[in-house]
This record gives structure tokens, C-alpha cells and sequence, in this order.
């Protein structure tokens, strides 16, 4: 590296194992950063290696305190993602940049509140899950169905092994599709020989999530999930959200439920739908600074 | 992170796409860590990310001007890596740790010699080739073989798809073993496929490296490497020597040639054999710094 080069000062931090490249926007000038370095940043080998990238704004909108906005490794920006969440506020309360307690950050149309513990974890109102299917999108026309206490349950038949596992899959929403089923173990679950098939079946039409619970007892599971077009991950925020949302549902949960992930664990509350009108999720759960970094600006 | 922690310094590089977490062990005290904090250390999302460690020391003989020692993603020390010493020239460089050139380094047993040149590339000495079957190890007992110019090549009868590409492999050790064939278009060579059954053909006592080669034209060659128990990487150092190698004992190239990898290029010089001495190989390519970080030392 050129010591006259313009330099990016970074952080590096994860949420349960989602992890993420946070740049601060308010006293660097990052508006002339393109796609392809955003893409380049977020390689593991040639870049600083991440899922996201979090870029830390002004708010826009005088009910907010900061903006921030979420680039994907690939380069593209997109709207949501609950591990960032914690990050951001962690990453704020660190730098000095606020201390705000409840922080009310704008992430893409939305305003999130988030509130940091005492201990260092961070809650964040992930919204109300979608049961609709049109909503989700999910077309369950010709699969097998039951009522399993307040849920509809669907048979995908993709399982290569039906005794294994109970097979008949939740379907909900958590801005994002899910399909759910409870596992006996998860560890010998078939999560990447399976995962791929949950996630293209043609019931949907936007392919969808596939989680993999192992109720442990009313308030804890284990979970894995086959990320649409990632793979399995350490943790996806919403697939616990989903998870827990549909135990709940299926009359084996109650909230709030501790979820242990490979990347680490996330508490999920939800109230439950009362006078028709559904509660939102909330999850809380840690985030970490990895390391602080600095590097020549993108050429 | 806590700002009274004790920190520890280093610079992310790669090699071709290989890459590194160089760490000064003169300037720090190093001592103290472990296996496991190695792995924490190299882990993508919970640590700073690399496929390998490179810890820069004193030298303890007089022959040498630095040491180093290299540490893999699992935590477990390993003997040699040609992308990493490269990364190792360009550090000793930038740091201002020596201006000598060459430079003479202890890595476990041996001492390289490596030579920086003034575009930035470094030379690395990566010794010379063995084709002895036992020292591989290579067990080619019942294997169809056949001799290619210079060569005796082995069908292994891996690929179902046998019109795809020459299947005639060549064998070579750079330290590690290799099975490399000539391939009419490497990217759509049956590597992901073909590629795990090739590295634990009964052939192979300890597994072996496979490596697919299109031959551009006598000096330059495009190559894909699935790496024993890694799959495969975006560049493997010692497949690119093993697959030039191969393809000048089969006649089909000249030294130096110019290897295009996922991760960039490589240039391998080789003399050949001569009054039965087997020259080395010299592989010359490029170091990049990526970034420089801080973190919290191991707990």
C-alpha cells in the first residue's frame, strides 16, 4: 500500500456469526463508491471479506438519528437485515457517535428502534410475520395439508428419507419466506441435501428459506437454515424469527424461546396474533467488534 | 472492544488469491497463543479470515535474515506455502524490516532464497520436482499407463464422461502430490465432480491435489486445482509448478509459462533434467497488501 493513498477506515464486526464491513459515511465522503467495489470490498480474499456492508449516514428525516444502508457481497443494496441491525447500534454506541438508548435508525423506507441492554445485547422489532400465502408468496394448491393446533402445516414431499423427520413444513413470512419443519436432530438433519430442494420447490414462486428445528423445550431450540441463494449460513436472523413464530404456533413453544445457531444464540419474543391483529416479532441477540482496519480507498 | 485490551497488529495480503494474516512476532510477543487461537484468529466470520497464518521472527540461524512460521485455518503448524512467502518478501518490505534483496528466510527446516523484483513480483525457489512413484506416494499397480514424450502418464478411469477431456494423468510431487491433466476448456472441466474422486483414488496413499490445464499456446497455460482437503481455491502455487511441469516433460510447453489462475497469474520457470540433477522450480507472482487492522489479542 502507497503511504499517500487515500485511505477507508473500517470496522469489522458479526451477529452471531453474520458478518459484516461497517464504514462510516458521516466523516468519510463514500458517495462516489461503485457496485463493483462494493463487491470487491466484501471478497474474502481480495477484498476485507464479508456478507454485508453497513454504511452509516445522516438521517434524511427528522424522526430518525442516523441512516444506514446494507450492500450485499455481490455488490447490490437491499432493505433489511437483522444482524446488521445490532451491529450498527453497537458500532454507534463504540464510536461515540450517539448515546441515544433507544436508537431510531432509517434503513431503506422504514424506521427501526433499536434498544441496546446492559449487557451488551441488542433488541431489535423485527415486525410481524405474513401468515397469507399470497403475501409470502407460497401457492399450496395440490399439497397435502393438516391443522396442527393454530397452524396449517404442508407436506412438500422432498424428503428422500420421510422417517427421519416430521416432514410437514410452516410457511410464514418474516419480510422474507420460510419453511420450517421440526427435526429430532438437528445435527444429522439433511439440511444441504434437502435445503436445495425446499428452496426451488415450485410452491415458491420467489424460491424460499428452509429451517430445520430441534425443540428442545418450550423456551430453547436449535436451528439450522438453507438460505435462498446462500446456502446454510451460521445464523439467519429471520429464520429464527420464523422458526420460533411457527413453534409457537404449532403449540410447542412459548415466548420468549432462546435459539442456539452454529453462529451463536438469538432470544425471539412474540406475542401472538390477538383481535386479529399480529404481534411483531422481537429479537435480541449480541454483536461483536472483530477488529478495526484501514485500507487503500477502492482504486 | 475495551480499549485498555492488549491489541494485536497485522496485515491482511493475499497471493494470487491465496491468503494471508501476517503478523509481526518480533515487535509483539506472539508466544503465548495457541492452536485454537490461531483458528479463532483465521476464521472468516468469528476472526480476521485467511486461509493461512504467516508469524515473522528472528532468525535463529546465521544463514537466515528473518524466519517464519506458518499456521493453517485449523490452527495446526504446516512446513511450506509459495503464495505465502511471497506475501512474506512484500511485508519485510513495506514494514521496513530489511531493505536486502534477496532475502534468506528460515521455514522449518530450510532456507529460501527469495528475490523481489522491481515491478513488485516476487521470485520464489520452490525446489525441485519428484517423480519417483514412492516418494509421491503413488501406487500405480494395475493403472493403464503410457509414455508421452518425456512422460509416463495413468489413466485413473475417474471421469464418466470420458470424451470430455484427455484423461491421461501425470504425476508429480513439489512437495506435495499432484495428479494434473490437459484438459480442451478448463471451465467447463468436470472439476467440482470429477475432482473428489481423483483425490482419494486408492492410487494416492496420501491423497493427491488435481489439477486440470488448458493449454493456450507452448508458454502459457489456464489451470483449475482441486486442493487436497480444501476443494477448490482460487490459486494453488504448487499445482501451477506441477501442472508447467507436466506439460513440458509431455512436450506440449516451453519455460517459462505463464499460468492463469481464478486468483491471478503465476509465471513457472523450469529447466528440466540434466546428467540426471532435476532443476527447481521457480515460480514468480505477486503479493498485495489488502488491509492493515488491530483486534483484541486472543482471549
Amino acid at each position: 500500500m502507497s503511504n499517500t493513498a487515500r485511505k477507508l477506515r473500517f470496522t469489522k464486526m458479526h451477529g452471531a456469526g453474520n458478518d459484516f464491513i461497517v464504514l462510516n459515511g458521516i466523516d468519510q465522503d463514500l458517495s462516489s463508491i461503485t457496485t463493483e467495489q462494493w463487491k470487491q470490498l466484501a471478497h474474502r480474499q481480495f477484498g476485507i471479506g464479508a456478507d454485508q456492508i453497513l454504511l452509516v449516514e445522516k438521517a434524511t428525516r427528522p424522526d430518525a438519528d442516523f441512516r444506514y444502508r446494507i450492500f450485499n457481497a455481490d455488490g447490490g443494496e437491499v432493505e433489511q437485515c437483522g444482524n446488521g441491525s445490532r451491529c450498527f447500534v453497537r458500532y454507534v454506541q463504540d464510536h461515540g457517535l450517539s448515546n441515544k438508548n433507544p436508537l431510531r435508525v432509517e434503513v431503506a423506507h422504514t424506521i427501526l428502534t433499536l434498544l441496546s441492554h446492559e449487557d451488551g445485547q441488542v433488541e431489535v422489532n423485527m415486525g410481524a410475520p405474513i401468515f397469507e400465502p399470497s403475501r409470502i408468496p407460497f401457492n399450496p394448491a395440490g399439497l397435502p395439508s393438516k391443522q396442527d393446533f393454530h397452524e396449517t402445516v404442508y407436506a412438500l414431499a422432498v424428503s428422500n428419507n420421510p422417517g427421519h423427520h416430521d416432514d410437514w413444513i410452516s410457511v410464514v413470512s418474516m419480510g422474507n419466506p420460510h419453511a420450517v419443519q421440526v427435526v429430532v436432530d438437528v445435527e444429522s438433519a439433511p439440511v444441504l441435501a434437502e435445503g436445495p430442494l425446499i428452496e426451488s420447490h415450485p410452491a415458491f414462486p420467489n424460491r424460499v428459506n428452509a429451517g430445520y428445528m430441534q425443540i428442545m423445550n418450550r423456551h430453547e431450540i436449535k436451528l439450522r437454515v438453507f438460505e435462498r441463494g446462500a446456502g446454510e449460513t451460521l445464523a439467519c436472523g429471520t429464520g429464527a424469527c420464523a422458526a420460533v413464530v411457527a413453534g409457537i404456533r404449532r403449540g410447542m413453544l412459548d415466548s420468549p424461546a432462546l435459539v442456539h445457531t452454529r453462529g451463536g444464540d438469538l432470544t425471539i419474543g412474540w406475542g401472538g396474533i390477538h383481535n386479529n391483529v399480529c404481534e411483531p416479532v422481537i429479537m435480541t441477540g449480541p454483536a461483536i467488534t472483530v477488529f478495526e482496519g484501514e485500507t487503500d480507498f477502492p482504486a
